[in-house]
């Protein structure tokens, strides 16, 4: 039957993206189309099976070395069951994902929240290869995070384990309502959006910044207006990377693990903010549980996704 | 060869204590003796053996039936190789104790810190028996932490896992040092020795309280005051308990706990301080990830140790 592979399903609200991994994570091949999202859920979940099996059919693989398949969906799910309760961007309800595709393809699928997938992508052959206990933080519109414990998924109680962004870290006298309801979560500062935010209150309050001239400003202008030295921008990225170290430092006492990644789109800063992460980490966290800790950016890019979903099937 | 027990060693200071549970973590018999910490390590290690083979003998169970043996020490120690890096209260430092021990009993010999081993004793067949995910705190001298993930023990990169003291939550402004280095650990405020720092303070300060009159402030002292309605004390008890709560809200998004298992002296205040805990646990915690879940004491008491300890053969 030759070696075994394993498809990963990325399902977006606008794009379905497949891919093909070996059993080192390595990935092989991957092909990407519409979701249909407005058709309806019988035709999203039809798509995800014709282009699950054009990967299958353009490479040199034979539908039986399939040996499993995995699919990221953003929202809340019954994991186990393999059930979608609520994914707000696709405007889905109750779908139970995996019965569905397992009659359609005839293969064993696993279904995990899109932070949790990247994690483990990132863990099985991205930025945290070999390593068994590492967490990652997803910097984009908010802050999204995945754990893994002796390489597996850590999913909690109610599948809100790895819920980073809504750590409170920010203190009382300086917390922002956050969109959870809460007050202070680390995604209100260190987001994209709330990296937009601080700078467009710096413009408000007149702040002498080079941003002043910047129209609909995004992340980016941040990013590069603080690599050309713009003092604004450096205290707005400096703000965002204090408390990601901070909340590092607590996740290091409780779960210790040997490796910080960071990703996703905020993590483009690069050095600048990788740089300031890791001085506050210094600075708070304990000793011991701090030796020999590293962080570092996510490697996997985009791919994250089809490659963690694949591995759901070896690591779950 | 009849139904299979497991033997747990709880290796403390001055007290050895032995225990016999069944697969279910039912412990059947107990049997403590001298540590005999006086007399050099190759004296403890052997009145281990011992104690071991006594508590077998004086059973109804045949020594055959023994399936594993597992021990629970306070101190550093490197556990897949079960070595005691460095152990304070029995001035031990390098000490190969799995296999010493393995070669006397003839048995797998596994080991773990004290804090660990007595979160996995309840979360076998105590407070938290049946429950997969859960987060013990003891609060004794010092605020210890265990955590179970999947039914096993989350040691982390460098068995820092569940250093639940060190969380820093106390704000800059408010924060004392730390016995660990940092500042405004949580050890700092909800320990024994917190609670008995902040009565000596208030009683120095001169605030209208009855635990003036008490010539050496225990932390019962405290509690004991508190039930009587005095003020400092309830206000003393609440700090405990506020940060207690926060610290729980943070690992709730970290790992979403079913249940947080409170144990050590400290628990034995009872409501006053359970109510004030899960006050602010709901104040803080995001609404997602504090659905369903509870804050209970621990229920095995002192035997949480020998029955984790034994359950270390079937959990980790």
């Amino acid at each position: 039957m030759g070696e075994k592979v394993y498809v990963g399903v990325d399902l977006g609200g606008t794009a379905i993206k497949v891919g093909l991994c070996d059993e080192n994570g390595k990935l092989l091949q991957t092909f990407e189309g519409p979701t249909g999202t407005e058709h309806g859920v019988d035709v999203v979940l039809e798509n995800i099976a014709q282009y699950v099996r054009k990967l299958v059919a353009d490479s040199p693989y034979e539908w039986d070395q399939v040996a499993g398949i995995g699919a990221g969906i953003a929202g809340f799910m019954d994991i186990p069951e393999g059930f979608i309760k609520l994914s707000p961007n696709l405007g889905w309800r109750n779908v139970p994902i995996k019965t569905i595709l397992e009659e359609k393809l005839g293969k064993t699928v696993k279904i995990d929240n899109d932070a949790n997938v990247a994690a483990l992508g990132e863990a099985w052959s991205g930025a945290g290869a070999g390593i068994p206990n590492l967490v990652c933080y997803t910097l984009g519109t908010g802050v999204g995070g995945g754990i893994i414990v002796n390489g597996s998924i850590v999913q909690g109680f109610k599948g809100m384990a790895g819920e980073l962004g809504h750590m409170i870290v920010v203190p009382d006298l300086e917390a922002i309502q956050c969109g959870c309801g809460m007050k202070g979560c680390l995604e209100t500062v260190s987001s994209a959006t709330g990296i937009i935010r601080m700078a467009k209150e710096a413009v408000e309050r007149g702040e002498h910044t080079s941003l002043a001239l910047v129209e609909n400003i995004m992340a980016k202008d941040v990013f590069d207006a603080a690599k050309s030295g713009d003092e604004v921008s450096l205290r707005i990225i400096n703000r965002a990377a204090y408390y990601l170290g901070k909340s590092m430092a607590l996740v290091s006492v409780v779960l210790n693990p040997q490796r910080f990644i960071v990703g996703g789109g905020v993590s483009k800063a690069g050095d600048i903010l990788f740089d300031a992460i890791r001085k506050y980490f210094n600075e708070f966290a304990q000793e011991s549980a701090k030796e020999g800790v590293e962080i570092v950016p996510a490697s996997l890019g985009n791919d994250a996704g089809v490659v963690g979903a694949a591995g759901l099937n070896l690591h779950s």
